[in-house]
Order: structure tokens, then C-alpha cells, then sequence
């Protein structure tokens, strides 16, 4: 993987890049749709590429671990072979899945010890194992495996955790040194910053990671329940340390508001499943705000679903058509609103990297910002 | 709306023509993919044209009436305006949904009073208003307001509910004859031919229909749950009796080999909820046969989902993807499935056609029936 990094805006900590793996290249800033369980909820691949424009999409190694499980990924010749997504991908390490929905984990030193949230089944998951793991998935970028402590966990608990978690990164590294890619594409390793919000501990995960001179860099544990300034802050916090010509990767985050913000603090790539779960709900982002398709006030507004949306599902239907299919639990609503969405959120990145190029993202994020808060 | 009898075969009673309307024309034999809800479950309208190369779709008047309600459908200029489906539609009359779907209905010479099977709400439907909702609603061919007896209804039953069909039926001509299109194009009414099993109600109900000199016929009331060979014979004894220059629109039915059968005695339209059913099922119809897409046999089954299949999906998707998401109960492999069934379901009556034109569909018949029966 080869990173280059573009411009940087001179009012923000925002810039510009370009990412280049075996796959194919991606311009940052960057969001990447999840694709959970190898497929992006609702919808076809070929949407992804033509009508949503995604460069890179997510898929889970908790998750694609246990189903289709790696002997089927294997035998298929990697997620991209089995998906027939074939521009880049990144898996998360399962860390987050490990400790938010499997039962009966148990920590220790080794690994995680956990039972299958499908069939109760009994598994280990370490930092070596998982390197294999995502070995076999062939993920162009994967993640280091990881303890995700609670937003609101103690001090105490988030140091000892941290320490946990940068032992898992030395073992990871050299668990992902020692092997081979099993496909013939190269893979590469991101350590993932912990440390809560914690401003020292951020810094010493920061460090470590920064020492361990790696392609490019994630930040974890945030949007995980603590207040979106401390947030912002611990961002801050890491990008002063990580080094300037890797990206930066906010793991899970974020509202479109988040996502501007973020990079606005230096962050290029971002994955978050709130454009297909709230569209699946009904509830679109547009660059004039939100709007909820289950309201009244869609009743018989038979104007586009949103006139300055990018995806042809924005002109075609109405929203008082998508209102309907919403509130009677058609499939289809959910479908059109993840489009949407989704399609939204590569505009709006699509659009703050145009701004950073050309000097003018300061007071167009200030605006959108503003915008992208109403309720309409 | 005119229909132009093309061919008819030798051998069987299959027959091609064309029907024309307002919104296009349509081939004959022909399956329409039932969009109930104004929405054909999980499909995109560009999917249902450039994919599965539907050309007419199914709407549903019991359902649309109580969701979105006529207002909406009125003030939207139709469902085509609503939807954006410029091409043909049809929709049923809502009989089949009271007496299947909608709670506390009675029955009186009047029409049916129910209660919606959402809130609970009481509403009657009349010859009369039904048809007033199909003018709102807007189809190109609108049915008949019948009552549909149970397969299993005994003779004295089925009698005196045919009675009542044909007094509805002389209604429903009456008041369509003395309204007029709502929008810029012209509807026509179908006659519903019910009798249930008995050979000379069903011959006396065709009789009726055929006297009122329609633009087209359908036969209702097969399928639910009758032996097979007792459907096949009931649509030989009316397509015997309806004018021969007038396409036949056999409701509800049915299985790839049901619809072979029904061609090969006469029949020119149907509509079925099984593609797509089934397809969120994960079960899919083949040229060489029916496929569970949950067996084991396709978990690590590479190749192409259906080599013979017509749609993207069949060479996109491989069969082991298509298991791993239908196990996973992923959004996606319900619409795979389901746009490869209504695709497959297109290209057999388009296959028909061919070898109805060609002279050869009594062979290829036999053949492809004995091929639609295997399991895979």
C-alpha cells in the first residue's frame, strides 16, 4: 500500500491523498460503506460501484469468521473472489464485535475467549490468529486485534486495557511480518489507537503506534458513548502525533456532522453503518439536513427524493413514494434510502476534499455543519 | 386496449399475440410481476425494466386502497405517477384479499364489509366503489369485484357464490361503463370467471363473462388449493367458451410448470407472488430445475448462480455467495433471488412464445416440464 498525501488545508488540520493498493486507488478523504458480512445490507455491487461511487468498502472478520466461516473464503480465493468486489477492502480485526455482541467473553493475556451470538459456539480469538484470519479474508487493509473498552469506562480500566491492547499490537505486528498474503495482492497492517478519553493514554497509544512505522494509522474506542467534544479532542490529540504522510482511519464514525469534523482534525478515512441502518429506518441525510420518510409531511410531496442528490434513486423516486414504502415495511424503502445515503455520504467526502483543494473548506464545513444539523 | 391473436399452435391451444395499451405493448404469453404495495418486493423499477425485462406489473387494490389510500394515489395523477412505472399495469380487485387477508368480513348483496388487516378499521367494498378505486388508482386493466370461494368449497356453496360474482360482475361492467378514465389514458375491465372446481359453473360463469363482450377475460379462483389436474381441467373447459380474439388472464398462479400448462391450454397472462416468495426464501427457479439456495451442496460452490440464467445476477453472484447471504438472512440474497426468478420467470414465457412462433412448443414443452420438476 502506498499512501501520498496531497494538500493540506492551511485554516484546518484537513487534507487531501491518495491511497494506492492492488485494487485500485482511493482519494481521500474517504468513507467506506460496510459490508458486514461480505455484502453491504440492500445493496448490489453493482450500485455500490455506478450509483454510490464507493472506492473502498469494510467487511467484519468477527462476523465473516463465523459465517461463511474461513474454509468457504479460502476455498472461494478471498472476500473479493467471494463478493466479486473488486476494488479494495478493509476488514476490522473483530475486537469491536468480540466485546459488543458476542456472550460470554472472557479476557485474557492470550486472547478472547467468546461464544457465537448465532449458535453459542465456543471460539478464541488472539492477535495472532486474527492476523491469520484476515490473512485468509485477504482484506487489502486490516486491523490490528484490540480491546474496545466502553465509553465510559474508568481510568484505571481504560490504562490497564490499553496496556492489553498495545501487547496485541506488538504480537499482531509480528504475527502479520512473519506471514505471507495467501492471494497474489499485498495486504497491509493498521494499529488501532485506544485510550479512551483519556488525553495520556491517547498519547502513549499514539506513540507506540506511531513507533511501529506501519502504512497507515487507525483511532478506536470513540462514538462509543462519550460526548462528541471529547471526541473531537482525542482526535486532535492522536493526529498531532501520528506521523503527516500516513492515513488516518476513524474507526465506526459517524453522523455526517462527525465525519466533517473529523476531518477537519487531519482524519482521511472513515466507516460507519448509520447511512444503511437509518436508511432501513427511513431516516435520509441530505446536504440540507435530515428528514424522517415515516413523517406526515412527506404525505404528498411528490417532488424528488432529494434535488441535489447524486444517486439516480434521488430523482427518480419521491419522497412521498419512498414515505409509503417506508411506513407499509417494503423492502424497497429501505433499499432506496441506503442508496441515498450512502451516495450522500461519498458526496459529502467527494466534495470536502474538492474544498480542501481548491482553499475553500474552512467556511463551506462551518456551513455545512450548520445545514447538515436542521431537521427537516 | 387491443389484443392481436398471433400464432396458434398445432398441437396444443398455446397461442401469441399482442396487447396494446396506453403505456405500451405487451407480448403474449406473458408473466407480471406482482408489485402489491405499488413496490414489487425488493426490486427497483430500473431492475424490473433493464434486468428482468418485465412489461407489464400487478398492482394490488386492497392493499394500495389502504396504503398509501386513494388521496395520495389521486393527488400523485395514478400509481404510474406514484411509482414511476411507465409501462403497463393491472390491478386486481381486492376480492382475493378480503376473503384471504382482511379480518370480520361480511358478506352481503351490497358488497363485503372488513376489517383492515392493519388497524383494524372497518370498509366496505361494493362493485361499485371498487371500480370508483381502480379509476383512481389508474391501471391500465382493471378486474372485476368477486367474491373467490375457498378450493375446497362444496358445490351448493360455490353455486350460490357465483351467483353473487356475476350480479357483482354486471355491476362492476355498469359502473365502469358509466365512469371515465381520471387521467390522460384509457382503462379496461376483465370479467373474473369463478366456479370453483365444478365443470358447469365454471362453464356458466365463462358463458356470462363472455356475453358482456369485454376486452379481455381472467379466471380466478384455481390454485388455492385444488389438485392440479382439476385446475388444468377447469381452464380447458372456459378457454373452450371465451372469444378466442381476447387475451386470457389466468390469476394467481403459479409454478414455472403451472404456467407451461396453462399456456399449452390457452392462457396469455399471468401473475404470481412465488419468484419472489420464494426468492427471499433462497429458493430459486432454474431452467434444469428448482434450487435451495440454503443446501449445504452450494457452500462452496463457486460457479456462477445460473449459467443458463438471463439476468446479471446469474453470472455476477455465485452459488456459495448466494447461500452464505440467504443463511445470513442478508437483505441481498433475497433480491438476488428474486431478480433471477422474475428474469427466469420472463424468459420462459418469452421461450414459449418463441417456440409457439416456431412450431415446436409441444416437444419443448414436455421436455423443459419434465426439467422444471427436478430439484437440483
Amino acid at each position: 500500500m502506498d499512501f501520498k498525501l496531497h494538500n493540506t488545508d492551511t485554516r484546518t488540520g484537513a487534507r487531501t491523498g491518495e491511497i494506492t493498493t492492488d485494487h485500485g486507488k482511493i482519494k481521500t478523504p474517504i468513507f467506506m460503506p460496510v459490508g458486514t458480512l461480505g455484502s453491504v445490507k440492500g445493496i448490489h455491487q453493482r450500485e455500490l460501484k455506478e450509483d454510490i461511487n464507493a472506492e473502498i468498502i469494510l467487511g467484519n472478520t468477527y462476523h465473516l469468521y463465523l459465517r461463511p466461516g474461513l474454509d468457504v473464503l479460502e476455498q472461494a480465493g478471498g472476500l473479493h473472489k467471494f463478493n466479486g468486489w473488486d476494488r479494495p477492502m478493509l476488514t476490522d480485526s473483530g475486537g469491536f464485535q468480540v466485546f459488543s455482541l458476542a456472550a460470554n467473553r472472557k479476557l485474557t493475556e492470550e486472547g478472547a475467549i467468546f461464544r457465537s451470538h448465532i449458535d453459542g459456539s465456543k471460539h478464541m480469538f488472539t492477535p495472532e490468529n486474527v492476523m491469520d484470519t484476515q490473512r485468509i479474508i485477504g482484506a487489502d487493509i486490516i486491523m490490528a486485534f484490540d480491546e474496545c473498552p466502553s465509553g465510559t469506562a474508568s481510568y484505571e480500566y481504560a490504562k490497564n486495557s490499553l496496556g492489553l491492547t498495545q501487547r496485541w499490537l506488538d504480537r499482531c505486528v509480528a504475527r502479520f511480518d512473519s506471514t505471507k498474503a495467501k492471494y497474489d495482492y499485498s495486504q497491509t497492517l493498521f494499529p488501532i489507537v485506544q485510550g479512551c478519553v483519556y488525553k495520556d493514554l491517547r498519547i502513549k497509544a499514539a506513540e507506540h503506534a506511531a513507533s511501529l512505522n506501519r502504512e497507515g494509522y487507525a483511532i478506536g474506542g470513540l462514538a462509543v458513548g462519550e460526548p462528541a467534544e471529547d471526541m473531537y479532542e482525542m482526535i486532535e490529540v492522536v493526529n498531532e502525533i501520528l506521523p503527516e504522510d500516513k492515513p488516518r482511519y476513524l474507526m465506526g464514525v459517524g453522523t455526517p456532522i462527525n465525519i466533517l469534523e473529523a476531518i477537519s482534525r487531519g482524519v482521511d478515512m472513515f466507516d460507519c453503518v448509520m447511512p444503511t441502518r437509518n436508511g432501513r429506518n427511513g431516516m435520509i441525510f441530505t446536504s440540507e439536513g435530515t428528514m424522517n420518510m415515516r413523517n406526515q409531511k412527506w404525505v404528498n410531496d411528490f417532488s424528488p427524493l432529494d434535488s441535489n442528490g447524486t444517486s439516480y434513486v434521488d430523482s427518480f423516486y419521491s419522497k412521498a413514494y419512498v414515505r409509503h414504502l417506508i411506513r407499509a415495511n417494503e423492502l424497497l424503502g429501505g433499499q432506496i434510502c441506503s442508496i441515498h445515503n450512502l451516495a450522500f455520504y461519498l458526496w459529502l467526502v467527494r466534495e470536502a476534499r474538492e474544498k480542501i483543494e481548491d482553499g475553500t473548506f474552512y467556511e463551506w464545513k462551518n456551513i455545512m455543519v450548520e445545514k447538515l444539523g436542521r431537521r427537516l
